[in-house]
């Protein structure tokens, strides 16, 4: 099955000033698509830094995401840390230069120009209205950090990740986890390769311990469910969704 | 200045199931206190993973804060991964065990027994109103998933953190960023220990780019304002905070 690192490039993360609501969005379409997302981490505007981690990143996943750091302006170091990270030159991406042009109807200025470069033998990929498009290298995925961008280019991608989704199914338990908790042992020794999550609530009327039941096979998955079920104690299931 | 690491671990997170909220309110409590946070790392509940990141990072940071992995069920091993991180044994507290009782009423059971193990050494700081302590293990500061219970734990400790504070100045420009780069590069080369940040936004109907100038000393901040504000073109900017 496909793996994949995402890297979060910048201060305002960091610093608190800005929230990263584009991990949890890859998260969460990556699963759809059947890949297995493995590390995120989250660094400095620094080439030295952002190179290290685009390089290691690269060896130990099938895909690799970065969101921000791309743009204009001084902290803008993205495109530079993953050329080093391949020991790549930049360019100007000619394709890149005239999309501007068009899109402005003015001859760029050094800044624009600036987002037209490019590590040495990059793909770029078209997203819909976009006029910038998605900057590939090898394995690696470069997004812009602006969410409402960043969802526009994966969106124009997302079929390149297609792997074997989950199936998972979600039962809501009445008990305190402590009193669960050998239950969910027994059900994992019978069942070992389930991906079995076990998440305590405390601000919610209705349950106090999410389960999440989860396999690429739906035969093993409705198989461990019906175990579970019959090991939990009278009452202990408020619903299975 | 103090430097931290923050670690949050959970497979919940890297499936897209539970969105962190942790590591946002860490970041913007630890950069209202002083700490610089170098780096979020978030990695799945396996011990090895554990052990390997909290190693690196209790040599890297001044502070690390883990986040998730507690608990009496099988896929909680966070204090597995830190007493293998620091080569130490886990021993059975009696005091958290003591509270256990007292809150229950009843002699703990195995599960709960489980929540009771510590590595050999760990400090334990009261957390107001909550029965179960924050467990500390050298300069590692192991926090709860559960997000009400993680900030109340925080709370408890914050004082050990502080730090010097940095001065924030915030500029809401109504220009493109690729407008106003050089001006940013010029007022840099003036005040080279600026954290300048630069947000391009394109769903805010009054500004286009959010500035952002700090520094822990509020007379060097004053005085790149004063010099950016000379520098952009007349109209450029919206208000300043």
């Amino acid at each position: 099955m496909p793996t994949a690192g995402i890297l979060v490039i910048g201060n305002e993360i960091l610093s608190g000033k800005v929230v990263d609501t584009n991990s949890p969005y890859l998260c969460r379409e990556l699963r759809t698509l059947g890949v297995d997302v493995e590390r995120i981490v989250t660094i400095p505007d620094e080439i030295d830094i952002i190179a290290q981690h685009v390089s290691a990143m690269h060896e130990a996943y099938d895909f690799v995401f970065t969101s921000g750091g791309i743009g204009p302006t001084h902290d803008d170091l993205t495109i530079d840390g993953v050329a080093a990270a391949f020991g790549r030159k930049l360019e100007q991406s000619e394709s890149i230069a005239g999309r501007i042009e068009r899109a402005t109807g003015k001859k760029p200025n050094a800044s624009q120009l600036k987002m037209a470069q490019v590590p040495t033998g990059a793909a770029l990929i078209d997203s819909g209205d976009l006029w910038f498009p998605l900057v590939v290298v090898e394995n690696v995925y470069i997004f812009p950090g602006i969410p409402e961008l960043l969802r526009k280019k994966f969106e124009s991608a997302r079929e390149r990740f297609r792997g074997v989704p989950f199936v998972l199914k979600r039962v809501y338990v009445t008990r305190m986890e402590s009193e669960i908790a050998e239950q969910l042992h027994e059900l994992l020794t019978e069942f070992p390769e389930l991906h079995l999550g076990s998440y305590p609530k405390i601000s919610e009327e209705s349950f106090r311990v999410l389960l999440t039941l989860e396999s690429r096979d739906a035969g093993y998955v409705q198989r461990a469910l019906d175990s579970l079920l019959g090991r939990l104690p009278e009452g202990a299931v408020d619903r299975v969704e």
